[in-house]
């Protein structure tokens, strides 16, 4: 039975051992050694956080895979001393999540919420927003997430465009690629999502040349990561009002420094990376299956492909 | 060919004109007389707005039906001179609209948006909410706009009940009727959406005795009509803090008085009722087709029960 190290901050460890316990149990693991601490030669698989404090994993030399305890792998995947499969986390509950938060924000932008929450006396009935069926949202990246919130949303008839590096087939989403293909898909998205990893091709995917793309009164919605936007160019674009709002969960120092310009901005809503955690739950689930996978020799799920960076 | 007289405000008649014509002519009554004023003793058709100032249908001697322009018909339903069949406002657009709000609006709660539009320099990553899975969300009232809002929920995973007159089923929505199914509704609905008729039977469903039966911490949206809610009952409930929040889109008297209590209250939220619009492009062609039905001796859609009021 495999010896399982669980590399993380200790607050995680007390929210994941009784289910993960549970799910290896369930996934036909019951013996196999689930602990904190473990002499690296005898270490099979490590469940890993980017901020444990583990970087060197030349000691764990009979490792098997190392299994990212969140989505985002752009901590671990440069690590010249990781020689095994990194499989990054796919989890139900990370992904129905997401889909609320977006759900959600895109609702909240589309139907103009804001404006009514500060209540002033003055019936304005004039602000009918158009239907889902008449707004444009774009997703960047339609992988695990940014799959499911296209789906959602095309399903409350929003006109839904999406990007991705390689080319897709999504029911009710128009589905665009490449370089061409982000130009054409911002030029008509009243709003936009970020949901694409963190590598060197995404750094700086919204910079002053693709926002000069957007339309005017256009929302920027950042749930992926905060290299993905140049935040320079983003306050430049907003101070100058052709970007109506932009609201970020993700940002390139975490958390936002209490004097960054985005704390203030308003047309700027922070949400301090909330946008969707991994739930220890069904997270649990996923890590013992894919363990289970690679020990019958099966695919992991989520493998990372280490040149591509995600 | 029929006449038709369309009996509601000056703004309305411009909205509608054009397309309530292109619509009669696309079901195939381009022949119709479509018109502001006639004859009453011509008149086979009434578009009609309650506000329009036509109260007296008794010299209408050849009509045929009464077209309501939109879905509530409170206004008209008990009129004493109206002896023919009276249809309300069933429109997808006005379906799809309300939709947009209440999945828009269940989501803000579900997701505590509020408390991230006044950011404050403080990063509290703490307020992760659960999932739509862990939440329950009651509709009262699975009519053509309920049954599609609990349905949209339902798809987002939130927990569905629905509470109707008569008994309903609706795939992943937990539906119960009559007085004891509201009760058994109300004990477990952390966010209640109201959208039920103005009628006798429905007047105050949310009143003191009601309200009581909700959990700590419930949220509650009202869609429907302000005739749902016994004000000072709510009131009370909001200031006690078991309810801890009210989004309201109608009232007993609209536009709402700019010294009522919900403008100011820190747990209310006042839309100006305009949670679902009719809209002249699909609503004409709901009017036209139900025209065209009578006129080929077909049921109307949307026939109100002048017994039950709805
Ligand atoms: N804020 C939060 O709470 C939170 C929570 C979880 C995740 N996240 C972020 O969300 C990101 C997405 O997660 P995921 O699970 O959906 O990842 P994923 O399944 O790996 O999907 C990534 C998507 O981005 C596309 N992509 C990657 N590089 C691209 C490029 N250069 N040009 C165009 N498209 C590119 C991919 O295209 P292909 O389909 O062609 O490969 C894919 O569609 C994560 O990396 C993480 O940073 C944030
Ligand atoms: N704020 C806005 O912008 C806006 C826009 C449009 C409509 N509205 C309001 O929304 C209301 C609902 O519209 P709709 O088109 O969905 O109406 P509908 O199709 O007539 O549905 C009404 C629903 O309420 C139920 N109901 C009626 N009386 C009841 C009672 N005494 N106890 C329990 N359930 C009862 C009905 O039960 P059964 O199914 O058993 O008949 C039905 O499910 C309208 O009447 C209008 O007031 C508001």
């Amino acid at each position: 039975m495999p010896t399982i190290l669980f590399a993380a901050k200790s607050e995680r460890w007390d929210q994941y051992e009784a289910p993960l316990r549970a799910a290896l149990a369930e996934a036909g693991l019951a013996d196999a050694r689930l602990t904190t601490e473990a002499d690296p030669a005898t270490v099979d698989y490590i469940v890993y956080a980017p901020n444990s404090g583990l970087t060197d994993f030349t000691p764990y030399t009979r490792l098997k895979a190392v299994l990212n305890l969140w989505a985002g792998v752009e901590d671990v995947v440069g690590n010249p001393t990781l020689r095994v499969p990194l499989a990054r986390m796919v989890d139900p509950g990370l992904t129905e999540g997401m889909v609320e938060y977006v759900t959600g924000h895109v609702l909240r932008h589309h139907l103009g919420i804001d404006t009514h929450l500060q209540g002033d006396g003055n019936w304005r009935p004039e602000t009918t927003p158009p239907l889902a069926r008449d707004r444009t949202v774009a997703i960047l990246g339609l992988g695990e997430l940014g799959a499911a919130c296209a789906t959602m949303l095309a399903s409350l008839n929003f006109r839904v465009t999406g990007w991705s590096r390689s080319p897709k087939a999504l029911p009710g989403v128009t589905c665009r690629h490449g370089a061409d293909g982000l130009a054409e898909t911002l030029r008509t998205a009243q709003i936009t999502v970020l949901l694409l990893p963190n590598t060197p091709a995404t750094e700086d995917t919204l910079n002053a040349d693709t926002l000069a793309l957007l339309p005017e009164g256009a929302v920027i919605l950042n749930p992926g990561r905060g290299a993905l936007i140049d935040d320079d160019a983003l306050l430049a674009a907003l101070d100058g009002g052709r970007i109506a709002h932009a609201t970020l969960d993700a940002f390139r120092i975490e958390p936002l420094p209490a004097d960054h310009p985005y704390w203030t901005h308003p047309r700027v809503t922070v949400t301090p990376h909330i946008a969707s955690a991994t739930r220890p739950g069904s997270a649990s689930r996923s890590l013992a299956a894919n363990i289970r996978r690679c020990e019958a020799g099966e695919p992991m799920i989520g493998v990372v492909d280490r040149s591509l960076g995600y």
